[in-house]
């Protein structure tokens, strides 16, 4: 340990969160005094196979933080210590700020294979600097938005509470990602720091530590429920069932007592809280709901409630706080355009659409997704929205298009309702939606994959 | 966006990187006045099915931010504003200091099932408000390190270098995960934050980018090897072994230019490492090493030096960077003492352990692992080591055991040489390593079994 706070990045160490080849890829475009402008684009090739589509998040972190990204006095020194690098360059760096444009999916967009949701157009250097800081941070909440969504819709209206703080990798998914849960329509999150900083209510219950400090279970529910009106106690610290008669009896000698609800996190879900269900209800008691966690996903939660188990909300933590089965996207941020000429990467035989583009999407009379063209940045296309929005101009944030997560959970629950059935639905699968290229886009991909720019230089130069 | 720094986390909020039922299970022990001591202990009931052991990585970082846990006047501010705590209370979490003690396994230490790894002895206020943030930072560094160190074992020797950046969640990860990988053994990182605070030399190569950007692939070749004698240069843009005649033919005409290798990035591996040495070869250039990248892991690895493939070193990223095949452990942090009586949760059939514990290892004459026993903490086992140490004494972090990230790594690489060579294959499966109970540890814990505790209290109480 050096000393230094190690959950803190300062702006001035904003521009050190990026890979060592773009720093030398910079000296070297400065060194051949390569300073045009450049398109990098940033989608993935293909969706994860246990997700139907994607939600595009995390854009406007990126965007904001790209541009008040600078080199600080002492990031040029550590810089300069590593013997890379040129003082000169690094002079030139001392004055780096972020003059281009950001376009961008609105965030909670959903997002299919090879579609643009993001692309930045700024003189090559900047461009190129920002790739590791962007993709790390839009994959960041669009893996987790993009999990929380399928939770949310198995849910199937019964809230769902994030419980993943002490799961998710480090601080900084940890509170950021309760934005992404926010936009993915999450009701709470417990996690303090992300729920006050992203505004999602707080939410939380009792630990089996505060149970097992007691010498007595029912005396600690007494005493939390006293604490607490209307608070959730939980019942499975020694026997799920037994503390369900406890909370009888206590409700019995102590009618007052406010308890809405009764936490399960652990044993057979679904048989406990029938059971628990039917205890309370026998007591009379049919306004103390049934809270359920333990390991839960969307799978989990889909098939307890196609059981009519009677749960009325669900905490949610480990599978969700990492996306579990899908923990990345192989998302790629490529130069399609230097210098006003389209370019392309050739090799792999995968796609790779060259030059500034546009996403259009097609919808029937009810808003309902029909399909959606990949189009030149240029084109307007009948009966089709264009989607991509300038986030950033000329190094400023537009705030009229950073509009703020209650806009993009507003954005996720419109979508839930036009998605095609078939994409909504939890289990693994091909989905044939339709996502094509425009006439244009397909023309110039086949000029230039016919011809290759490839202007043969004498060997001697 | 609100303007707040998104990844700063200042220390006076530290203390809201918890989940909300930890503060409101302080506020009714402060409400009944429960300041005894109590001890929670920190363990893994199972190994990932793809893990045979897991390296226990993050303790340090976890005792340095506890006992810098305090509330600022503006954190206290946003909790009065939450309406559920008394003013009292508040007052009294202005004056929190971590006064308790920690202990802990050192950092790369190899773990397994059921084992504590770090134990917080304190009054039960601070252990408890603790639970949330050292799970996240001890999970981070132990699933990062624990996946990094099968890369490491897979390529026998081969430099690793971690591309990961971009991939991993969120900032905190990226630059944290750094310190894993070089517990883990990495030889470098691209990450130049994450490098440079966390001692790990920096490393890059170029991106496709850069070649695009040129107009003729060879150009950007000679370009890039003059600025920087000596550099790695990426062959696969358009072809790869087209990409490699260029550079013969670069080297021929400037036989000069420090090319040290190649690195290639898509395409199968092993069949263009193999015709790329034979042509580099054929060109008498057999100094020219080979890098290999493209979402590689260990079984990735360790097939293609398996088939002899000649890769010298190893890019990796995506896999790495989140340990896509086993991204979270199922981490408990279970209070099991509290007023000097053990406790236990029951009711899961689980194996749950009572009481504070130290962990002892068996080894034999050359170090080679034997046999691990959970014992109390008060024990000694006569022939086997105790391994937790105490990383913080009464709220203070003890310099002598805080031994920094060079000797963890150094641990690890002993590890290696020590683990049973059934713990260090790659493939998932059960090993039948012994982790066994001492006596007094089983009589504790069937003493409290079939006598939990249960003061019946008079029901007017």
């Amino acid at each position: 340990m050096n000393g230094q706070t190690p959950v803190q990045v300062e702006d001035g160490e904003l521009a050190l969160l990026t890979d060592l080849y773009q720093l030398t890829m910079l000296q070297a475009y400065w060194k051949e005094e390569m300073h045009e402008r450049a398109t990098f684009s940033l989608y993935f090739r293909k969706l994860p196979p246990t997700r139907r589509f994607m939600l595009a998040c995390g854009q406007q972190h990126a965007a904001a933080l790209a541009s008040r990204v600078r080199f600080s006095a002492y990031s040029l020194k550590q810089l300069s210590e590593t013997g890379r690098f040129d003082e000169a360059f690094l002079h030139w760096l001392a004055g780096f700020r972020f003059s281009g444009d950001i376009w961008a999916l609105p965030e909670g967009t959903p997002v299919f294979q090879n579609e643009p949701f993001l692309e930045v157009d700024a003189p090559i250097a900047e461009a190129q600097l920002l790739e590791s800081l962007i993709m790390n941070l839009v994959q960041l909440e669009t893996v987790l938005a993009s999990k929380a969504v399928r939770i949310v819709m198995a849910a199937r209206g019964r809230p769902v509470v994030d419980f993943g703080l002490r799961r998710m990798h480090g601080v900084d998914a940890a509170v950021r990602g309760v934005r992404a849960y926010r936009t993915a329509g999450l009701a709470g999150t417990s996690n303090v720091l992300g729920g006050l900083r992203h505004g999602l209510p707080l939410s939380g219950t009792m630990a089996h530590s505060y149970v097992l400090a007691h010498d007595d279970e029912r005396d600690s529910f007494r005493s939390f429920a006293r604490h607490y009106p209307g608070t959730t106690l939980l019942v499975d610290t020694h026997d799920t069932l037994e503390g369900v008669r406890k909370i009888i009896e206590l409700m019995e000698e102590e009618p007052g007592l406010g308890i809405s609800a009764i936490r399960l996190d652990s044993g057979d879900l679904g048989i406990l809280a029938h059971r628990a269900r039917a205890l309370l209800d026998e007591a009379g008691l049919d306004t103390i709901g049934i809270i359920a966690s333990s390991g839960l996903d969307e799978h989990q939660i889909e098939a307890l409630i196609a059981d009519d188990t009677p749960i009325d909300a669900f905490g949610v933590g480990t599978q969700m706080g990492v996306s579990a089965d899908a923990p990345v996207i192989d998302l790629s941020y490529k130069l399609v355009e230097y210098a006003g000429i389209p370019r392309v990467k050739h090799s792999t035989g995968k796609i790779n659409l060259p030059g500034r583009k546009q996403l259009f999407r097609r919808r029937d009379a009810d808003g309902t997704y029909l399909g959606d063209i990949i189009a030149r940045r240029e084109e307007s296309i009948d009966g089709a929205v264009p989607l991509l929005v300038p986030l950033v101009c000329e190094g400023r944030v537009d705030q009229e298009h950073m509009a703020g997560a209650e806009r993009a959970r507003e954005r996720v629950a419109q979508a839930l309702t036009q998605l095609p059935a078939d994409l909504r639905r939890l289990d693994p699968g091909e989905t044939d939606y339709p996502v094509e290229l425009s006439p244009a886009l397909q023309r110039l991909q086949s000029e230039l994959s016919l011809a290759p720019l490839k202007r043969k230089r004498p060997r001697e130069r």
